[in-house]
């Protein structure tokens, strides 16, 4: 399959919600969620109806289909060296569903969870829907494992129960290795802490960098860390709500199954989604290859083109399909900025506000690129000049304010 | 479509779980969850295989997808006298879920709901689960709405937030005209209590029985109710988890889409079961009205086979698929009867426990009947024996007390 040409115009303006195209003005291009505009892989649809065409869509089982969940255990086991079992893993309606139930099931008011700062709003956000409280760490490309661990030590208190972490990391897109993880998850596990490892994003990571999952470090870590797992980035498949969690500690998932209410018809998975989902992992990989060729092709296109743009910075992203560039030199209000850029460049952005990513995301953009060339070179051919205008106006008012402080 | 002959054999042993085909020992026929043995309708099927063929599945918007919530709307309306409009339907994960999310919108600690005993489990457990405490109502076949609304008056505090109702009933099989609803719901009302009605059910009423929404009793009622519906019973789609809630009051819905969390993504309900379940309501009707007769069918059968046993009652069921038989004069005990029944008769039945109906369903079972009349006789055949057999030694007990009690 190629990715020269994303899904049909229309299909999209009908179809893709979240802030994208079926949200959006007629003619704006959104780089917005990151949610690809690609069809997904034949291998799935192929799945899903035949699945379909048998009509046996009643009650399945309330931890996931067998083949589902055997399906992500040699998965994730070949991928990401997490070894597990089938039994081990259970459907979630949505990999932010499943944050959610351990969230639910680990903890309860009072409690404090260390998180990265910046990093997606959901962590914050489902910390605080369960009643606990989110303390932030900051994480920059450059942070060093000793940094962020003495930046961890300094806010660990009585009242933390989790560490979470974001791997492949959105939005900064930093896929950390072994000597980066071990002694960070090695700190939590030393202070009696369980891990969340948020790794929705484990299947877009760029050559040379590998992903390796968090609970795949050592046993001691893998038997205090939670792992969570998502179709959404690799496999387009976020409207089918579907997602999974790993945990090789059955008491722990025990109580998570019981917590998220599943046995009761509550809480599960489509079982069609699960069908899709384990088609996915199980037939797609040539496809999901093409599709990060396309999509390394398109980080680097989206690289070069921001290189252009006066003062700003962006960091190589390692993992991902979202490029998380410093922006503080054309505007201090990304937010004013993206209705700057919407408004005469028809193009969607995030801006870096705290709602989204936190604090730690000031100064900042994020720009989803899991689209064709032909769109992501009109966006850009669309936002220069406006850029240039507003980085013209930035240095006159750096320029005069200068002229000001020698007077 | 004939409904002479059910999915096949292997499909259900591989598919049907919830204490049915796939989770029984080889052999068993399961007249168990309250999910049907056929196909789902071919409207269905060619809707949801279109939807997959075009291959974009990336997030829908939070509340559902428009054409799903007009239909819904159009299909109440119709169906049910239900005045309502798109905007005021959202769509679920499953009809379950939605009971959740209006229980957790609705509820806090320490309140108090008013449910009828008995009723499915789900009633009971889900205000548990908020935190809330379900305080049961007696409800018989023959009881008044008089007799209901001072059963009511009784049992209400300064605690009682809501009242509960199903409707047409699990596992009673009642469906309430306006006649009997009308005072029960305006003395909810008048009360200040807000009512939730669990029409999961509706499609599933035998003439000249008819459906009419509690919320379509008067404008007054309306604006106090919130309407719970769902695509398992009619139409088969359990396994899509894909339900609505109703409510023309905006406050109040939009209160139960903040608290449900489906704006963050963390809830919401697939695109693709989404597209199931408006093709179901909007081009199944025929299918449906074939289901019904042959449901209809079958009903009248197991009636007759029931007659023959011995002490056993049942009432009529005017609607949903399941035969709720007295037949504590066979056994007190149905947990141990089921069990043997399980055993000597290869049959699986749910007993009416409390932990499944309340203590209301003491002494009776629930049978499904949403098989074939090839399945479902079989399975008497199977039953008879062993029912005779139980109630000879009923017999022969009693007359042994009887023949104690006169020394």
């Amino acid at each position: 399959m190629s990715f020269d040409d994303i899904a049909p115009p229309e299909l999209l303006r009908e179809r893709a919600f979240n802030l994208r195209w079926a949200q959006q003005p007629a003619g704006v291009i959104p780089l917005t969620a990151a949610d690809s505009d690609f069809p997904v892989a034949p291998q799935i649809r192929e799945a899903m109806a035949r699945y379909v065409h048998d009509g046996v869509l009643g009650y399945g089982p309330p931890e996931g289909l067998a083949h589902f969940r055997d399906a992500v255990a040699r998965w994730l086991t070949q991928r990401c060296g997490l070894s597990c079992t089938g039994g081990d893993v259970i459907a979630t309606d949505s990999a932010a569903a499943a944050i959610a139930q351990v969230a639910g099931a680990c903890l309860t008011a009072g409690d404090e969870v260390l998180i990265p700062d910046p990093v997606d709003f959901l962590f914050a956000h489902t910390i605080s829907k369960a009643g606990a409280t989110p303390v932030r760490v900051p994480l920059r490309p450059e942070t060093t494992a000793a940094e962020y661990v003495a930046a961890l030590q300094e806010r660990v208190s009585t009242c933390t129960r989790m560490m979470w972490l974001c791997h492949p990391h959105n939005p900064l897109g930093l896929v950390k290795d072994p000597a980066w993880l071990r002694p960070v998850a090695e700190w939590a596990v030393a202070r009696g802490l369980w891990i969340l490892s948020d790794e929705v994003w484990s299947d877009i990571v760029y050559p040379p960098h590998r992903i390796v999952s968090v609970a795949a470090l050592s046993q001691e870590i893998a038997a205090r860390t939670v792992t969570v797992y998502g179709f959404s980035k690799g496999f387009g498949l976020a409207g089918l709500r579907i997602g999974a969690i790993v945990c090789t500690d059955a008491q722990r998932l025990e109580q998570i199954v019981s917590s998220a209410d599943v046995r009761s018809t509550v809480a599960g998975a489509s079982v069609l989604s699960q069908v899709g989902a384990a088609a996915a992992v199980t037939s797609a990989g040539s496809w999901l290859d093409g599709f990060l060729r396309h999509l390394r092709d398109q980080r680097d296109y989206a690289l070069a083109r921001l290189a252009a743009w006066p003062t700003v910075t962006a960091a190589v992203p390692q993992g991902t399909f979202v490029v998380f560039p410093n922006v503080s030199g054309l505007s201090q209000n990304t937010e004013e900025l993206c209705a700057m850029l919407l408004r005469r460049a028809g193009v969607a952005l995030v801006p870096g506000t705290p709602r989204w990513f936190g604090p730690g995301a000031a100064g900042h953009l994020r720009i989803s690129f899991a689209t064709s060339r032909q769109v992501l070179a009109e966006a850009f051919d669309r936002l220069d000049p406006v850029i240039a205008e507003i980085a013209e106006i930035a240095e006159r008012s750096v320029r005069a304010h200068r002229g000001r402080s020698s007077v």
